[in-house]
């Protein structure tokens, strides 16, 4: 275990409690859990707390506290810390609240927060405002609640912005072994990700799950990626956002396609962090973690003694990344063999019940579907209500899926279909014996997605450092489209070739310098389309001419040579989030953007393998390469260009607000592309 | 109550046993559950099973039972089922497999099964291959397993074609009563429909749901629908097959995004059957049902202690039917009051814990919200492991719900995130108190869903009856592209003018008196696009020359006028489904139809307004509205068209195989509609 700045807080020895009845609570928590240190109650009053003498001060302690919960009002907790802090102790929980989460009903709030930042210096406090910590691995808590843990020697390790949610997950029943539960409140000094950071170095804990509202800072969740990478103990996150980014405005095309819960998916998966959509998921998946940890396929198998649970287990991996893959062919005589003529053999298997009883069967039956190849082999199994009936049986089928794991040495789960069928100690007994003790199936769906995916991402070449360039302050200036498109062109991004032009006569005369068909563009008028700024297809000087006199007011005028029907149309974009910077969006351009909603987001820097990979998840794919006898797009240069695009971004980064190149057509093969329409919104 | 010939099976006062082991389980069930009636066990050497009297035979019985559980081998029981029949028996179990669903292994089954009606002749029974039926209200089971129910008053019924599904949901905590689980195995005889529309008679069945893998039979389901909207209880449908669909092979456009799967779900919308996508949500919807019928709209409202779980409240709701709306401006005075200056207004609602802990207080503000006017309330509530924690203040809280819905006769549920924190206990008093006990977000957020869609159904006019005109045999033809088009002109489909030709010099004549530009078409090729067989805006003679000269191989030739460029393409197409018939697919049509997957299926006879809707219904309804400065599409045209071609298919419904108009240009505004190419496939 290396050393980390929060392991004296992780891990006391010591714990000095401040306060009333938090402080008691505390205590007793201690207690409960066998906590071995020693706990020191500082009251100004008190002599004695739970049998514990009390002293009155920092000053008196016998040495400093490894940790402390300062369960006191927020100007009492910035004294405290500051006692804490010069006396040298290892950290500090600050409960109270009234910081800045408060400014908008507590005047002073951001300003208490920042003397509680400079009272603590160099000494690490979780919150303010948070409940702190359980640390289930030796019993140490400093957490003024009830909660549902119990000792364990190893286990995962939940960090959340919500102490709510953190003890409603303590309280699961599903032998999930919690090794620590932490909560972090503002986050004022210590991050969600600097915790996660430090948990990792615990050669006890297996895996994270963060449950997090917005990252606040890039730079640690790059760090917390690569610590994990390193250590092999996967990360995976609960983010909620998705209905923030549903409300979200569009102020352009790229900002409504990229949002920021969309580009927060992009980063996670680059990372290398596994994602999850609900509570339940997140618990199903830290077990997947811990007892198996990422997974080196895709590919898994299901059993189920009857045809409505695998026609559900086929069902529920439709628009998942989840593969019930053929059975291999050199083991199905093994099977057939072992579940007799009237089986059908498949994936998902219904394995009727003719083995149903009996060990050495089922053990064979499991045996021979473990041998497939497969990254997980779930057996389905819904054990009954230990109230009202006999679950000899049921054990029974644990037991041999226990003994075919072992036999083959591949990974194996039983998964109950209703959660509460996946009774508490057989859970624990399973996950023990390294069974993956599943409930319900849409949630282990969700865990083998993001298992295969960290295991996809650990096996691929580490991710290029993300663009981590703050955004310089300034007016915020829009180009008008001629110096945009000079802009890029310079950048080596084709563009049509275009002259400007400030009158009808001088727009006829540029268009025959261009030669015919052209295209008249009015300047300094935003959604140009819309207000009949655009004349496509002009073929001769007087079509020039009313196109001009049909211009709304403006300010001068592009003309373009007309580009030849493209094979299909992109947009390519960059917008700033706040938390993860600029990062570039690609997807259908033109009519498609709302129609279709396809697009992908790029974290940059982005390699033209990951540009080429992205263009390929597209549905507008079908398009570029060939569609129904249609001519194949310029793929290549499609590539080279949203490249330099990529490089132009990158180059721009403390300036750029947003980029906008759509339409860029891509012509058929060996023409190129062209960026027809092109916005850039920078600081100045 | 009215009567149904399935009333001596379902609810029997004697019940007679046949066979050994499954026969003796049957007698221990309906001991274990306290039956009133007599059982009677038939067998031919046994005097006496568990302390009962055994009969030799059907004869000896003193009368002629209710039900009776058939539990000997295949043979044997098509002669107890006829003995029973002649007897005049209300029913039987046929509990043992080997008929139809074994065709592929034992050459009789299929006899066999005829056999076995036959036997039965006017006599329901249940099966062959199944488990029968638990009827939990009067304790009478024929079931020869272990199941989790216990004697209730009122409540549920589920039916599955599983009886190993069947078994896992009776295992359910979670506090729903459950009145009967019925299984129907291969439903030889008494569909799952037929039952449930029995089963609908009974005063204490409050909701149905049903799990199944397909319908057998359109009639029975419409019928079901019928029974369900008359007598107010809501039916909802767990079907399996999306796995089926996403393998299923693309025969056609219109066969690849009609499916079967796809098409049953418009045809349960349609019916105001409701649909859930997993056994969770299946039983969470049956609590919300069995509390409180449809709901009268898809507004709600959620509050919770904590900020984290309204985030994951609003983002579950994101992508589905069901709206936290904003809080009626007239009510927040009272809100206010209720929770003090520290909360933020907002639905849904983090009240904070300033009211934790005092009941007048709490009840006070749940009621506050409560009058908002929403459909359902739900208060987020994770209860405390009972073995480790005090619950008190969380069963105080509890109560405040109970009263606040008392006090405002607003219907509200208590919602756990993780399913395992509704205690059973807990759950089964508050859905007895009309509280809803809800376990799980996402289960929760599919209940609403489905409850609000029935309400919308159940308010609208009944549907018209669904098309369902048996396939006449015969030989499948393909009608010539001019055939078709000559043969939808007649019905008032506006196909662009054209002429056939059989030789170069005759299309160009043909062209000529068309008027240019043309398009050429060679005539008996299939996917004419992709061969090369059909030539674009062709503007003189020499272009139509040169356009036959580089057709394929073919039977002649189509030269039409050439469309004017539509505002969009539409795909109009029909199917027929094996069990649904012929419906009407409405997409996005030429190359939209892959990329765009954007499509609607309408059960036929369809108006004009649920043409309307569906057509709003598509992202394609961007470009028909009029998008970003771009014409109208003329939708009354299309409507109109679409009307036209719906009635086509219902008049040929009998010889119909597939119909595929695509594209069919939609012009600007007031220029109509064009059916450019179109596919018949027809019984001779």
């Amino acid at each position: 275990m290396t050393s980390s700045p929060l392991d004296r807080l992780l891990r006391p020895q010591t714990i000095a409690v401040f306060g009333g009845r938090e402080a008691r609570r505390v205590i007793e928590q201690c207690d409960r859990m066998g906590f071995a240190g020693e706990i020191w109650p500082v009251h100004p009053k008190l002599d004695e707390v739970l049998g514990r003498r009390c002293y009155r001060s920092v000053a008196d302690l016998p040495s400093a506290p490894d940790a402390a919960f300062v369960g006191v009002n927020r100007t009492l907790t910035v004294e405290i810390v500051r006692s804490l802090s010069e006396a040298g102790a290892g950290g500090a929980v600050c409960y109270a609240s009234g910081f800045s989460e408060a400014t908008a009903e507590l005047a002073d709030g951001a300003e208490l927060q920042q003397a509680l930042l400079s009272a603590a210096g160099r000494m690490p406090i979780l919150g303010p405002n948070c409940y702190g910590l359980i640390n289930g691995l030796d019993g140490a808590l400093l957490w003024p609640d009830q909660h549902g843990m119990q000792r364990i020697e190893r286990g995962v390790a939940i960090l959340t912005q919500s102490s709510n949610i953190a003890i409603n997950l303590t309280m699961q029943t599903r032998g999930l072994p919690i090794a620590y539960v932490v909560t972090a409140g503002n986050q004022a000094q210590t991050s969600l990700a600097d915790v996660a950071c430090a948990l990792i170095d615990d050669p006890r804990v297996t895996a994270i799950g963060l449950h997090v509202e917005g990252f606040g800072d890039l730079a640690s969740l790059e760090r917390l990626a690569a610590i994990a990478r390193q250590s092999r103990k996967p990360v995976i996150v609960l983010k909620v956002g998705r209905s923030e980014q549903a409300k979200r405005a569009a102020v352009s095309h790229t900002a409504s396609l990229a949002g920021s819960d969309a580009v927060a998916d992009a980063v996670l998966a680059r990372l290398g962090i596994g994602r999850v959509g609900t509570l339940p998921a997140l618990l199903e998946t830290l077990k997947l973690l811990h007892v198996a940890g990422p997974l080196e396929s895709r590919s898994i198998s299901s059993m189920s003694c009857s045809g409505g649970e695998a026609s559900l287990m086929a069902d529920a991996a439709v628009g998942h990344d989840v593969e019930f893959s053929a059975l291999p062919p050199q083991h199905l005589p093994r099977l057939r063999q072992a579940l007799g003529e009237m089986v059908t053999l498949s994936n998902p298997l219904d394995y009727h019940t003719f083995v149903w009883g009996d060990l050495a069967r089922q053990t064979e039956a499991f045996s021979a579907m473990f041998e497939g190849g497969y990254a997980l082999n779930l057996v389905v199994l819904d054990f009954p209500r230990a109230d009202r009936c006999d679950a000899a049986e049921w054990a029974m089928t644990a037991d041999a899926v226990t003994m075919a794991a072992a036999a083959t040495g591949a990974l194996a789960g039983i998964l109950a279909t209703l959660p509460e069928n996946m009774p508490e100690p057989i859970a624990r007994r399973l996950l023990a014996n390294g069974i993956v003790a599943f409930s319900g199936i849409d949630e282990t769906i969700a865990a083998v997605e993001v298992a295969a995916g960290i295991g996809r991402a650990w096996n691929a070449p580490p991710p290029l450092p993300l663009l981590d360039v703050p955004c310089r302050g300034g007016e915020i200036e829009t180009l008008t489209e001629a110096d945009a498109k000079t802009e890029l062109a310079a950048c080596g991004l084709p563009v049509p070739r275009g002259l400007q032009a400030f009158s009808s006569h001088e727009a006829a005369e540029q268009a025959e310098r261009l030669g015919f068909p052209v295209v008249l563009k009015a300047l300094g008028i935003a959604h140009k389309s819309e207000a009949g700024a655009v004349a496509l297809n002009l073929w001769d000087i007087e079509a020039v001419s009313d196109a001009v006199a049909a211009m709304p007011p403006n300010d001068g005028y592009l003309v373009e040579k007309m580009i030849d029907p493209p094979v299909a149309e992109l947009i390519v974009g960059a917008v700033r989030d706040p938390v993860f910077g600029l990062s570039l969006t690609l997807g259908a351009g033109g009519i498609f953007v709302e129609l279709l909603e396809d697009s992908v987001i790029l974290p940059l820097p982005a390699t033209k393998t990951e540009i080429h990979a992205a263009i390929s998840r597209l549905k507008l794919a079908k398009l570029l390469n060939g569609y129904r006898g249609r001519p194949r797009g310029d793929v290549e240069a499609a590539i080279a260009v949203i490249s330099a695009a990529a490089d132009y971004v990158v180059k721009n980064a403390s300036c750029l607000e947003e980029l906008d190149i759509n339409p860029l057509m891509v012509l058929p093969e060996g023409r190129g592309v062209a960026a027809v329409d092109v916005l850039i919104r920078r600081r100045r």
